[in-house]
């Protein structure tokens, strides 16, 4: 009688979400200092002072009825320039207001992007691990999400696989570097290889492939020397869907932008059904004072000291205790091996430990399990001694 | 290639916002004060003192990361519990925080509501004059949205027509009372009618037919003899969907709810549908910051006598100079009567006197024009020679 796909959703709720739950129950009953969570990707990090002083500013100088007000349906034009002219700084690239459209979050940018593009019998294309609302977001705009695994162990691109996974069919392929649930960057060298494969799929089936950059992550990189690629600079057909959930701390407070870049195919078009599709989906702008707050703070960055040293931390530790773990070069997880085939059991045998962990199965890798290190370095010392005795409990130590 | 129907959302923007972007232009033209724009309902009148102070109290003494941390997916459990009793205090229910789902505003809460109780097939009614988004929304989910005539003039229920639309595909009726556009509030009695016909209609076609009572303007009524009934209290199957864009003037920020009531049918269902189609729809929570400031601030509103002053300047000058207009009962808008049959052709001779009126076609009444009186009083006074002048030129006066 009712939609049985979004009871469904809604009843099983994300594997992560439902650990989260979980969670907040257990600390009521042993304290929270008890219970190990590393479940979920809340940045722990406080907001730059900056974000704080922003607001503050805004509420003693402006006009409460601008602060509050509605802004255009793609979001106020200053923060829209001072986005594009923190990116141009940063990447040498070119873009101005009008490329840009505020979100709500990197969750309502992509999906805007994918109900923009999609018409029926159109593909999905993500690599493993992925985040598993693409699925959601993806089948419910009435398209398939295809799964292209990639190599095994390092998580970079196999372009076999790809190559055997594009199909005229294609409509996308999304790209999440730093990727969540692995950390993994990928590097230029499979950048220019996948913008070459594209290009050359595009002319073969002669019409757009589009690349959808899905970069909440981009700034939360530990090694200097690491650069993480700019999409849109080798490959025409990008679009850029980001969000200031983890660069600023923001999580909650949904605001983020999808970038179309003049030079992509139908551009016109495709910024217009971004338009049509942020309506029809029931946004009716981003929200307003951090809007405004975006305009003053647009290419700032939390404090990330704390996630490299608890990456540093979790991952020397781990390996010292026999855990097999690709290194993670960015994001806030390390992406484990389960100690036994079945990621879910590993998990249910570590929350006796009370180490709250997410099997990897929904992230299209079985046998895998997330951490995410974005919690006090405190939680993870005190987490250790768990994650000793737990791979004690499978002889490896 | 790309989806034609975003496509065309995109290119085609509501009358509203059309106009809404010619205003901003023309008043960099001639200047602000020279623009009467009355299109867009942008309340004008500050959000009440406390919502500042509670933005101020709650950076001085929360933690950040909590802040602005992600709530769980159906909102804050204060905010929602603070919202039950304040709902409960002024209507003698009895809500708890698990019937409420929070929301990125009354555009956001209706589209879930459409999505999670939607099937193919499926028929949403609504009476005219209506809020032109809800036919993107309805058709956008994939159902049809027929529209339902009322009383000629009073716009008042017009139960021969809504027996005759009312049909076994009809899975839900949506009511908007206080009205956008015609600020017409249905009467006790008319509820009372409603409830009644929709309940011999479930009973004639074996399942539920859902009211949804979209509620962004409940507290902007400015007669207190007027009673706006509640619609829960008159009909079982009624999902309440609020908005705090107009009651706190906060339309930019973005947050609302959705009610589910204990006694709907399939309520654990509909419930979760409503959890599964914000997750489908790319809602991850709603703005954490406002939604701990609406835990604060439930059932306050802001200072609505400028909205009654207007309102009874404009509709006694209106009337005076021969405009022919149904009495406003609450919300912030006239729904006049277009002076020729053509209501845009009058719309464009009044944008010759700077006035910016939306033509009520898009509202499903065709030859009536909506006035947005939520601007300064001294923009209506200096408005109204204008609208004398349009009104000498059809020679009314």
């Amino acid at each position: 009688m009712i939609s049985e796909t979004m009871c469904r959703l809604g009843k099983h709720r994300s594997v992560i979400r439902e650990i989260f739950e979980y969670s907040k129950q257990r600390a009521a009953e042993i304290g929270a200092g008890n219970v190990f969570d590393f479940s979920i990707g809340n940045p722990n990090v406080p907001a730059p002072d900056s974000v704080k002083a922003a607001v503050r500013e805004l509420l003693d100088t402006q006009d409460d009825v601008y602060l509050h007000g509605y802004t255009s349906a793609q979001g106020d034009s200053e923060t829209r320039r001072a986005i594009a002219e923190d990116l141009n700084r940063r990447f040498g690239t070119a873009f101005h207001e009008n490329n840009l459209y505020m979100t709500c979050g990197a969750a309502a940018s992509l999906k805007i992007c994918i109900t923009a593009l999609c018409v029926p019998g159109d593909e999905f294309l993500t690599f493993t691990p992925f985040f598993p609302e693409y699925r959601v977001f993806v089948e419910t705009a009435g398209a398939v999400l295809r799964e292209v695994a990639t190599e095994p162990d390092s998580f970079q691109i196999d372009f076999g696989r790809l190559e055997a996974a594009v199909s005229e069919n294609t409509k996308a392929v999304i790209v999440n570097s730093p990727n969540n649930p692995s950390g993994v960057v990928f590097r230029k060298e499979s950048v220019r290889r996948l913008a070459e494969l594209l290009s050359v799929k595009e002319e073969e089936y002669g019409h757009p492939i589009y690349l959808i950059a899905d970069e909440p992550y981009r700034e939360l990189v530990y090694d200097s020397s690491l650069e993480v690629p700019y999409l849109t600079k080798y490959y025409r057909d990008t679009l850029v869907c980001y969000s200031y959930s983890k660069s600023l701390s923001l999580p909650g407070e949904r605001v983020g932008y999808i970038l179309v870049p003049d030079e992509i195919s139908d551009a016109g078009d495709i910024y217009a059904a971004v338009c049509g599709a942020g309506r029809a989906l029931g946004y009716v702008c981003a929200p307003s004072l951090f809007q405004h707050v975006i305009a003053k703070c647009a290419g700032q960055v939390s404090d990330l000291s704390v996630y490299k040293k608890n990456r540093d931390l979790l991952y020397r530790a781990l390996t010292d205790y026999g855990y097999d773990c690709v290194y993670p070069d960015g994001a806030f997880y390390l992406f484990v091996k389960a100690m036994e085939e079945d990621a879910g059991a590993f998990c249910e045998k570590a929350k006796k430990h009370e180490l709250l962990l997410v099997p990897g199965d929904d992230f299209g890798t079985p046998g895998y399990v997330r951490i995410a290190y974005c919690v006090t370095t405190d939680q993870i010392t005190r987490s250790l001694p768990a994650f000793r005795a737990l791979a004690e409990e499978y002889g490896k130590l």
